[in-house]
């Protein structure tokens, strides 16, 4: 391979794992609401975790995702009048451990070790939360280095959190391609200096922030193209 | 006047003006998606603050508060599939120069200007905008200090907005009530060490962020309550 891309380094949750899967969950727990909870849930989730980032520069306000997550579905369900049980929370917050992998997934990132890269995940999940995740997901095996922002106590897309990357790998971040289907952290790992490829299921505007995600598609297929392209390799 | 209280500094954006009022326009412009387009907007507008702050711990990715303003309304147009033509822009951009104070503010602000109180603003808005709107509001002689976070080009909730507070009247923040109407905003001067307050207008739960303003309430008028309660004073 005669291209500078060494690695491809993904986002976990929206990305590799469909969050909204969750929303069918919901929807047996308050008939009528599921989709609304879901969104709202998942909004909140990512505004508490910049929010924390922002407010404690030296990670003074970091908790774990595991709690902002079941922190957003609290707030989610009093914003939408909707009575939360401790059954239902844990019977939501299960779900959040057990995600859909998106089917193409397992295939392209098979392809793309073929290609000789090498592959991470960089996420704001807790690392058991990654772990299990993933291990259910059944494509643990296939990255090099699974890294949590809990090592930085700083939520995407605070740099020393992208930073996590080029220290695992011992490479410079534009040896690797940043894989997200976040509009945010798309453009935050640009900033930091990745060449980012957004993988924008929803069929979504580019978020204007300045900044311009080097390649985009509608799913992680268009990603093998991307990086077939990037590097003149083929599977 | 015995507390420690000794002045209040305002958040500016829904919390002195009504930043909803551009539905209004924006229904004009766009008939059956003003309240979408306007209440994506503003969501837009205040998440791109913060990646812009979260990314950019030196200030390198800010943008002054208009044309982030201006980013949001073309990210939330397009998400809507709304055409946003030159003119429309400008129409709800100059409308966000000169939005509409809520009604109860200009008599509480004399009144807490009557205890002895020295008032401010730490906005968001750059300092242009904020003296147009201020001015137009008939609100801007009732202010000692008019700060905006241009000056530190850090969003709220970075700490270093916060502090312009205390640098500017000479105080300790716990001699400064921070009065917002936004929840995160609430929180993050709660953080950051001010006593908050918390105009929840629209009646929404508590941030779920481990942090509770010190008083809530409903609209300005319940602030003056709040601030008569806690320095023993009476206009």
């Amino acid at each position: 391979m005669t291209s500078r891309i060494q690695a491809v380094i993904f986002d976990a949750y929206g990305t590799l794992f469909d969050v909204y899967s969750v929303a069918a969950a919901a929807e047996q727990q308050f008939p009528g609401h599921g989709a609304a909870l879901a969104e709202l849930w998942r909004a909140k989730q990512i505004e508490y975790t910049q929010l924390r980032s922002l407010s404690g520069p030296r990670g003074e306000r970091y908790r774990p995702f595991w709690d902002v997550t079941a922190d957003a579905l609290r707030y989610a369900a009093a914003r939408l009048n909707l009575t939360l049980t401790p059954v239902a929370e844990k019977r939501l917050m299960d779900e959040y451990t057990c995600l859909s992998v998106f089917p193409e997934n397992p295939p392209v990132l098979r392809a793309l070790r073929a290609m000789g890269l090498r592959l991470g995940v960089l996420s704001n999940g807790n690392p058991q939360m990654l772990d299990v995740g993933l291990k259910s997901g059944g494509i643990k095996d296939l990255f090099d280095h699974v890294l949590s922002v809990d090592a930085v106590r700083k939520y995407k897309t605070a740099p020393e959190a992208y930073q996590l990357g080029p220290d695992a790998f011992g490479l410079p971040a534009d040896a690797i391609v940043f894989v997200s289907s976040n509009g945010w952290d798309a453009a935050g790992a640009t900033w930091f200096g990745y060449p980012s490829f957004w993988v924008n299921r929803a069929g979504w505007p580019v978020e204007q922030l300045g900044v311009t995600p080097q390649g985009m598609g509608r799913d992680m297929r268009d990603l093998q193209r991307f990086v077939e392209a990037l590097t003149g390799a083929r599977a």
